[in-house]
């Protein structure tokens, strides 16, 4: 046991499996260029030493890696060699790898196979991991995949693909075991005693009746601590969590984590036993959405494969900036309108950035703590009101206290008390509209059924950049010029 | 079955006892408050039959309310209403319950509770569940809870406490069953059968030697499937995943995604077994992590309780604001540098925002992207160079696309086309800044053991805001003044 790997020494290992790797397909390709320059026949040149020697040490070294590591690998790997490594992956472990990688990265792998090496990986496949390869496949493939499969498999591979990518349907599996209520724990342990192995993450047996609907469960602790004369139907537990195909993923993670599943069994509206969903999934869910989530807030569309082409990565990226654009152009607007009290208080154009940035970063506080809340089901739409209170009496104090600092400043830099009292009314009512807008922008998206994650903060930058430059230029148009 | 709870049901339940709670709240403090009015002897008060009857209703309702569940209850309520829920909760829950609610509430349900209710809570806890509660407790407690408990679990506690919140040995447990190697599985399951039941997420059992040296894991799968007449020695599993107590939580979840454990053994150095890390103390540390950095990201210290004071927000929030403000007074002092160049060109104060803002915005683009691949462990600090040339195609793309889209802008509204110029210079310059800090600042951060995802944000945004007015302004004073 000293030897297993552990997760320091396992990422130690694994970079270290990296350099290897990248070393032989250097020297891989050293040998395959000499080779090739000579232009000798193609037999003579997969039979030259050096070539076949390094292909050796190569797929010796990946027939040792698990499939998640030889992902790892892939992902860390330029485009050029990336190729090279792929096609020297044992055919029958292709699939597993698929699923592994990252969606640019697969989608790179996919265009270097043909399509008979693509029907081939899918067949490796169970029906549920499918389901998560079969979207990326050229059309063609994808006919090919289904013909090959058994009626049953291709039932439930069109069941699983119909599910949107945010259902439990689109996370289940199809491999479960059932027992009847009836019988008793004696003969379910003879009856497990007959298969090779049991399926992943097998935490409990689901009891079902004739017509398959789901009864309750057996963990497999209950069975091994039990007395092998009690009957299933007296052992297993029926006040447990079910999930229905069409349930959002979000809460049965939320569900999972709260109760701290393992597995659960998916069932229809009847309440036939269709699935099972299990805690990698839902830990691969969870991971997911996070990145996606961090993803999104940055304007990043999907991501970056990063030794993908500069232009893959323009068009990635360019939305967030062109809408981010439109608002400063906006906030722009507003200010050469008040180009006649600038050139009068040019102080004006020092200070207006700092009343407009403070507006947003407090905002963007504002809608993280609401959006969190509202998210775990905390608060409803109707407690807005109290929100509302506390947000503007966080956001007078923070606007008295910020506002009358930078007050100050602004007083001692351009000896003008007026401006000091400006600039601090400025911010305060920068502030308590930041605190009104990060209220309201996630409670009218929530009312209108959006996800108040996405875009509430690019609204909120543009109301108090436009707003900020607005209150300021305006009061000091007012009260100073 | 029917009746069991999905996901999505269990919400709306959950939200149906929320109100449910609230309704009942509300009448037993309006029953309280009359009776208090009329100021009777004690007794009286709590014998009146109004209060007594929804005293006995909320009881009943908590009851049967999984303490996961009453946690999320007390999350949503105002804190008056919180306390008196809390007073009403059976003591023996007390301790599961702690564990389950936020900091911030957990430490308004400490605040209420007396000295010898904590030590009793705190009794109910395994010794795991103690590290993580102990913390929050006031000191004299703390002594008492160690006092009560017996030598080896003191012993326990002591150590998970030594943990750092990121290490293994803060999550691990002390749950776990032993067997030896060189017995059946025969005896493996009688042994197992004297048990009442097994921990919570038994996957497998750990074989060891009298030393309590880590020799393999027994999969219950395999202890179910498996000959009865097989040793543990045959059937067992050595090449396992085993974590060292001291090894990163954040790898060590990495290692449960990867290769979908449910629990995996915890060593000390001579590979001694000390403790047990399950798949639901992962999945809590994933959700917390992500958590924490979507909070860090806004500049929130902590998760805020959303009924806690306005003055408890206003201090989790002051920090990002004041580092904030003085990133944004920098770049306002750069601009005061120019005051005379906009007297001059007015345009150029409106105009400024813009280059400073996709700056910015751009520089978090490549950030996200190259801290995340750190992270993933996916690039070296040696590949910099390669990142900083495709940055910089970004970088240069996006400026001439969306500069010249903006300098066609300002030519346009200024009729000025060396303005035009400028500004489309300015951007191109701006983003290529961003991009070279936007590698650099990360880089810096890990060369010298720092963790990148932290403040990386804020110094990008201060070297594009700074920097873009700097070379907007000063462009235009060079060329246009």
């Amino acid at each position: 046991m000293v030897e297993s790997p552990t997760p320091k020494k396992e990422l130690e290992d694994l970079q270290e499996d990296l350099h290897k790797v990248q070393e032989l397909l250097r020297r891989h390709r050293l040998v395959e260029s000499l080779v090739h320059n000579q232009d000798p026949p193609r037999q003579d040149r997969a039979e030259s030493p050096g070539y076949k020697q390094n292909e050796t040490a190569l797929r010796d070294k990946l027939e040792r890696m698990h499939p998640a590591d030889i992902a790892y690998v892939l992902e860390a790997l330029r485009l050029d060699e990336r190729i090279i490594l792929w096609d020297l992956v044992k055919a029958e472990r292709d699939g597993e790898i698929l699923l592994e990688v990252s969606d640019a990265v697969r989608e790179t792998l996919i265009e270097s196979m043909d399509p008979a090496e693509l029907v081939a990986a899918a067949e490796q496949l169970d029906t549920d991991e499918l389901a998560d390869l079969v979207p990326d496949l050229p059309q063609g493939v994808i006919q090919d995949v289904f013909q090959s499969l058994p009626l049953e498999e291709r039932e439930q591979l069109r069941a699983a693909m119909s599910y949107p990518e945010d259902a439990v349907g689109a996370l289940m599996d199809f491999e479960f075991v059932t027992v009847r209520e009836d019988v008793t724990l004696a003969t379910v342990t003879r009856y497990l005693r007959r298969f090779d192995e049991l399926p992943d993450h097998t935490d409990q047996i689901f009891v079902v009746d004739r017509e398959e609907i789901l009864k309750g469960v057996l963990p497999l602790a209950r069975l091994i601590v039990g007395d092998l004369d009690d009957t299933v139907a007296g052992v297993m537990v029926t006040d447990t969590i079910t999930l229905y195909a069409d349930d959002n993923a979000q809460q049965a993670a939320q569900a999972f984590e709260r109760y701290g599943l393992v597995s659960a069994a998916v069932v229809d509206e009847p309440g036939k036993l269709v699935g099972r969903l299990t805690v990698d999934r839902v830990v691969d869910y969870i991971r997911s959405k996070s990145e996606s989530e961090l993803l999104t807030a940055n304007g990043l569309k999907e991501e970056e494969d990063i030794f993908s082409s500069v232009w893959a990565s323009v068009r990635n990226r360019w939305s967030w900036l062109a809408i981010n654009l439109i608002t400063a152009f906006m906030a722009s607007r507003v200010i050469s309108n008040f180009e006649g009290s600038i050139v009068k208080l040019v102080a004006l154009a020092a200070l207006m950035p700092i009343v407009a940035g403070i507006g947003g970063n407090s905002g963007n506080q504002t809608i993280t703590m609401i959006v969190r809340a509202f998210a775990l089901g905390q608060i409803q739409i109707e407690q807005a009101k109290e929100l509302f209170a506390k947000e503007l009496g966080v956001a007078l104090a923070n606007g008295l206290i910020w506002g009358g600092i930078l007050g100050l400043l602004a007083w001692g830099l351009y000896s003008s008390i007026a401006l000091g009292m400006v600039m601090m009314l400025a911010i305060t009512l920068n502030l308590l509209l930041a605190a009104i807008m990060g209220v309201l922008i996630p409670v009218v998206l929530l009312h209108f059924g959006r996800d108040p994650a996405l875009g509430s903060s690019v609204m909120i930058t543009a109301c108090t950049d436009s707003g900020g430059v607005f209150i300021f230029l305006g009061l000091a148009t007012l009260i100073l010029i």
